[in-house]
């Protein structure tokens, strides 16, 4: 691996602010419920410190520092707070007071280090702020709290005014912080900023433990996280994905890996890594479900796509020596292995996904080329079989005559309006004989797949066990406005496996048929080939 | 700035493979037309070379070579492949004469550096892995082309046979090679790392002219592209929106300017940054409708939340002093600055979105803190305003009584099935009035449409400009089925304004015509305010 000797077995430590930096980020937003259970995935994980709240801006916190107690989580709590204002004393600040009353283990408040804020946003001197500093890291500890510091706008600070930037830490130090997290608050500076400062600081202190507190708006909050490490820290802060104001903070699920298994670093508590990083994929999932958003395919290390492999050759290739084209093995972080059915795949790819369903054919079979026409062709009607690739399959089956018609949707009519309710009416034919049904749905796609749950229920019992999980509608094309087609993909699992298969029409409800109609259907093939193959 | 003063004006060549590497990417697929739209805006933009295809393994890309030759781009157009076979003479490798036809100014060909790969995957000897390489160069040259080579693995290859690695770019330079570019194949190196190696290769070679191609699976493509160009590097390889195989190569609407906003050397042609860089959104956001991709609103720079500010205090800070808050003028790459209307959001919050209509309200105002109210119950049954904020904004007007009723949309009616055509009918009032109307569509949604259009459009003639540019759905809660509310958002243009409506239903086409009434309702109401203010 490469791992630099100089590191090797180095403890740092983790603190997750998914729950309260995190939640400043557009289009995130927490209930207790929410929290208490990404508390908890993060407690599993093993982090050293989860960031709770910031019970002075949202009082609400209050709740989740009463009901996690009752978790007796092994990661400390700790909640978030600025430095006293300005000519208050400590005691008499609500806002320390507000940490105080969370009644955690840890408090991790923020200071000043950059003399712009101090003079233009605070508008007090240097002396006021070291004054504010070193006092409420002094109030905090006399309450038998851990007290971590975040230093603010640490590196603009240090570029504009080193020996008071230098300072403001040394006060929180002196005081008594337990870490001293510098703090990239805009995201602005590049790494190699970032190792010079910190190198600087930690020769000018090489007693203070130092952390890092990283922002992504130039897109280098997790390379950044990683070279205040190299050049001395060994405590990092993030965000499970990255979550976070703006363009969000480090994104845990790509550092932590990267410090123990690239760096050679120890992370999180003492299990044996490949239970911890198996769990990454997990958690990362957990908070998108959470925030009902869409997880990135193209994240690192738990992104669908991060372990894909699209084009022949190449896809052919992983399969052999697998450690020339991957960084790492998919399944030390939980993910896996993907081999992309597309218009750039060959047959070797298709010939792979094939024997995932153990159904081995010869890669220049001419029924898979005749598949892979069918497959372009439909990609550019606005199909995407890379999101819904069970429908991409049963056209691959078909060409192979493995595929039986176990039942076919023949027609259907729905009558819908400003109402929940709406009326579908299907005929399908099984077996020869057609059967209709009607039923009431909350929408006109719930109808439909009732009616035609209803007129498979009796022949295919087992569908019942078919749920859907996820439902996405996109215009697929360039030009767009009403009569455009647009992209259907369901996502379905039968409690086991998972699969996506995908629908265009011009008409919404029709793609989302089409496309459950391929879910079913999808269900009762590989059914009936494992049945085949016994 | 901090720029650091040794780069100061250094000048960094930039290599854009979006329409190459970009292409391998999952989901990634373009036309000609693609193709040629995408070279002309990074002609524009400035990068020196646009690597256009692989012509040997996809003979489609020759269309391009031969139909961009009549535009007479100043950028160099670079054509990829690899180093000809083992134990082939180059004039008879068909991949370097694939090169030689696509009769471009440039080739970009990788080999080996990492014994693994020599001997697994090429299945040969070091020996020949050099002569493979220099004959290649040679060859190309020899055909008057400028040759860059893509050292492949360069970084594990080092860590595991450093001599090998550096004898195999060494063949490449003495060949006559003009960059040799370090690549991070797998994209699994550490940025720390990265800067050791390149500086020990620096060390090396010190008239080695170097260059960069970094993958993102450790999410440190961006950073590892500058800890390179820190280290020594004058050349950068990378992808409009970091587009890619797995996780995607370098963000080069991350690179570049951060390379000479935060940096200081120069990049892109000579022209005024304020104009080259304020292009970047507008290439960005090409490049996704190309691929018919939803951007990414948390990237780096050019996303729409770049410039976000959330909760009440910050927001009305970074009015103030933005360069506490901000890193750059977001105008400087084409963005803007955002205030998010969220259930976080603060009266202060609102008071800002509400100025950019012309409407000044005080923050405090109770009304809003009722719009407001109303907004974050929404909000817990599905509603998102921070991707339908123009829905949000009818809200508030509503509460301050600066709403007119235009229109009501009393009642319709849908009537769908498996075929394209959809009817519907509408009764709109207008001043007191019913008028009923239908209409046929191509699918549900655009009967309705097309029927409120006719109801409307004798008495609002204008509505004929709004255009719809976008449509998505999503099931916006956790548990999933049929039977969830759906989230629909909208997009909308009259050409100059673009603005966005968000609908919830469980019906799917109640949720759409929702967003659709409200896009339409939300142009009429700021008319009317502009008209209100004249």
């Amino acid at each position: 691996m490469g791992v630099h000797p100089t590191y090797a077995g180095d403890r740092v430590q983790v603190l997750d602010t998914t729950l309260r930096d995190g939640a400043q980020g557009a289009s995130v937003s927490f209930t207790l419920k929410d929290k208490i259970a990404i508390a908890l995935k993060l407690d599993e994980l093993g982090v050293d410190y989860i960031e709770g709240g910031w019970p002075y801006s949202n009082p609400k916190d209050y709740e989740f520092f009463r009901s996690i107690k009752e978790y007796g989580l092994r990661a400390k709590v700790a909640a978030f707070g600025s430095t006293r204002r300005k000519g208050v004393r400590p005691d008499k600040d609500e806002n320390l007071n507000s940490i105080v009353k969370a009644d955690v283990q840890a408090a991790v408040i923020f200071g000043k280090s950059w003399t712009l804020h101090v003079r233009e946003v605070l508008g007090t001197t240097w002396e006021e702020n070291l004054a504010m500093i070193s006092e409420s890291v002094e109030y905090l500890k006399s309450h038998g709290m851990e007290v971590v510091y975040d230093a603010e706008h640490f590196f603009q600070g240090y570029q504009e005014d080193p020996e008071m930037a230098l300072a403001s830490i040394e006060a929180a130090w002196r005081a008594g912080a337990s870490v001293i997290a510098l703090a990239d608050t805009n995201g602005g500076t590049p790494p190699s900023e970032i190792y010079r400062i910190v190198q600087e600081v930690k020769r000018r202190f090489p007693a203070m433990p130092l952390g890092a507190h990283m922002h992504n708006d130039i897109g280098c909050a997790v390379a950044n996280t990683l070279m205040a490490v190299a050049a001395g820290a060994r405590h990092v802060q993030g965000t499970i994905n990255g979550i976070g104001e703006r363009t969000g903070n480090a994104d845990l699920t790509a550092v932590l890996p990267t410090l123990e298994l690239k760096m050679g670093f120890k992370v999180l508590r003492e299990e044996p890594p490949q239970i911890k990083f198996g769990r990454l994929r997990e958690v990362s999932r957990l908070v998108y479900e959470v925030l009902n958003v869409q997880p990135n395919p193209y994240q690192p290390y738990v992104g669908d796509f991060a372990f894909a492999h699209k084009g022949g050759v190449h896809a052919d290739a992983v399969m052999k020596v697998p450690r020339a084209y991957e960084h790492i093995d998919p399944e030390l972080v939980g993910n896996r292995r993907v081999i992309v059915v597309s218009e750039m795949a060959g047959g070797a790819s298709l010939a792979l996904r094939l024997s995932e369903l153990g159904i081995s054919a010869e890669k220049r079979d001419p029924r898979l080329k005749a598949a892979l026409e069918e497959i372009k062709r439909l990609e550019r009607e606005g199909y995407s079989f890379d999101v819904g690739p069970a429908s991409a399959e049963l056209i691959v089956l078909k060409h192979l005559g493995l595929y039986r018609e176990m039942f076919k949707l023949k027609e259907w009519r729905v009558i819908t309006g400003p109402t929940s309710a709406s009326y579908a009416v299907v005929k399908v034919a099984i077996g020869g004989i057609d059967y209709v049904e009607g039923a009431e749905g909350v929408g006109p796609v719930h109808a439909v797949d009732m009616a035609l749950r209803k007129a498979l229920a009796k022949a295919f019992p087992d569908l019942q066990r078919v749920a859907l999980r996820d439902y996405k509608v996109i215009l697929p094309t360039l030009v767009k406005n009403t009569e455009s087609v647009v992209r259907v993909t369901v996502e379905f699992s039968d409690g086991s496996r998972v699969w996506r298969t995908v629908g265009v029409s011009t008409n919404v409800v029709e793609a989302s048929v089409k496309a459950l109609a391929d879910g079913l259907d999808y269900y009762l093939q590989v059914a009936s080939l494992a049945v085949a193959k016994i």
